[in-house]
């Protein structure tokens, strides 16, 4: 085991897109476990859109990461030590253990993985935070029904591949919006979507009218700016628009783009409604069932982009996310 | 009674502001009531912000007002003929008629006005459509509790004013905004608001952190622009914005300028909701009965804003609610 343990901390606040000066790379000793902890290894460390808005320093749903902390991230472990009495050496739990090979952990928030039924990657992504926000996000805020209309921006990222493929098991039309012809590809083929949007090839809001003749009944949104704006022109009467992320304007510099369509809920009688996962917390487990009796009858395909290397791999492989080069779920797997 | 029937009709398809060329004032004889139709007079017509939107050449909740077609609108006649069972010469009726002095009519849409108990303006106002917006928008799409915390914008106009006043029958805490300081008076004094905010002094930003320090739990809106972007920052958990109008936006002839804090949605676990009152209009009565009995036992004041004119005097009254001239229900009584 190494003696040191490297880590990602946030040495400046960013304006607009990250710099590699607004991270530090440091090495400190690996601690051990005290009374009641575990010590854990890294295995994975995930990348989400969300840590951007992490690093500003404004009120929101958790908050900013201080600077000079180890940046916040979900990773999974593999337990190392322990005083802690649910869990043992070779355990593998998911938690917000930040961007850091070694940890040590009270197990606040930790939950076991069981690899046995998926490797750890998944527990990041379909039966970790994206597979619990396209679920309840879907389900509960959009109030998804049979055979309704749905479209998903972002659909080949992980929340929006999970949000597609969820809605065809519930025997719905799917339309997803991504970028280039290869995430399209995926969408009709592999993932099954009804038709795919390439917004960097098509004028969205034409596509959508060709697509979805008859309206959106949900739309669930992870990119805002201008292709939020399109859906809005094409909701049916008694829309559901779920907010889940904006992440083309999460570099913005300027104010974010408001949606100048939003005059659209009066006309159809829609909604649009924001949420935070964390809030269904205790319908987790409900959630985990579902996903995996979907992965295992094959009506959900997991799509995981892993990303081999070190944590200081971890700014670069941010970066993929805002310039869309991951497919599914991006993941930064220590080697 | 006169030979001629004066109207106003759709010229031509504003573009921003509208110019008085945009309309055509026009006299045709009067006509006579077929079977199964009445006649009438006009005796006074509504002034809506919502007018502005009939006139552009957009699918809407209402299909445009046609070039060359009489401009619609609400007003209250009185039976001066008829072959219609329910209607009776002397009688008041409150519908569509349109901004004309004449009206016939086969009842479609129109309703009896009980002038013993309210003017005819009032059903126009607080016992017309902007009662019903304000009750619905409040009660069913806002999903108001008792006790919580109301913002409306547009305060003192018409349906603003009905807004703030039910949203204190129901014991809440009420906070208007509105444009100088004669109808932030009105706001606080007369009509029982606990604070008004007059946007054209103060920044409603800040204004806003004063008066709701925990949060609005309901916004209705009426205006859009910057006051709407404000109210997003200080949203509680949970809470309703209600999207009634957007005045601030209808004479733009660039594009609706965007909620650029929507993202607050997601922060906040919040909901943004549009709504068409003519949904509602199975249960009116029930409005018009809670109404009147508040407007009985002193808890709501009706504001009527009456000037007094001919049909030509219609666009310069418009006008007026687009420079926030009026306090209260505007319309045009017919000398």
């Amino acid at each position: 085991m190494s003696a040191t343990n490297r880590q990602i901390r946030l040495a400046a606040r960013p304006v607009g897109e990250v710099r590699p000066e607004d991270w530090e790379h440091r090495s400190v000793p690996v601690e051990q476990p005290g009374p009641g902890q575990f010590a854990g290894r890294t295995l994975v460390i995930s990348l989400d859109p969300a840590m951007r808005g992490w690093l500003d320093d404004r009120p929101s749903y958790l908050p900013p990461v201080g600077l000079g902390e180890v940046v916040r991230a979900g990773s999974v472990v593999e337990v190392t030590a322990s005083n802690h009495p649910d869990y043992r050496p070779g355990d593998h739990v998911v938690g917000t253990f930040g961007v850091q090979e070694y940890v040590v952990s009270d197990g606040k928030g930790a939950m076991k993985a069981d690899t046995s039924l998926a490797p750890p990657s998944t527990y990041l992504g379909a039966l970790g935070m994206p597979g619990m926000t396209a679920y309840f996000g879907l389900l509960d805020v959009g109030a998804l029904e049979d055979g309704e209309t749905v479209v998903v921006s972002g659909a080949a990222g992980a929340v929006g591949s999970l949000v597609g493929q969820i809605a065809k098991a519930k025997g719905c039309r799917v339309v997803g919006i991504a970028g280039g012809p290869e995430k399209c590809a995926l969408l009709t083929g592999e993932l099954g979507f009804d038709a795919a949007i390439d917004y960097r090839a098509e004028d969205v809001r034409k596509a959508l009218r060709r697509e979805v003749p008859d309206g959106i009944d949900v739309y669930f949104d992870n990119v805002g700016g201008d292709i939020l704006d399109a859906a809005l022109t094409r909701l049916a009467m008694h829309a559901r628009v779920v907010i889940c992320g904006a992440i083309s304007q999460y570099n913005n510099s300027t104010p974010v783009q408001g949606p100048s369509h939003y005059l659209t809920l009066l006309v159809r009688r829609a909604r649009m409604e924001g949420f935070v996962v964390f809030d269904y917390a205790e319908r987790y487990a409900e959630a985990a069932r579902a996903i995996m009796s979907w992965i295992q009858d094959g009506r959900i395909k997991v799509k995981e982009h892993v990303v081999k290397g070190t944590v200081d791999d971890f700014p670069d492989t941010l970066q993929m996310l805002f310039r869309g080069e991951n497919i599914g779920k991006l993941v930064l797997e220590l080697t």
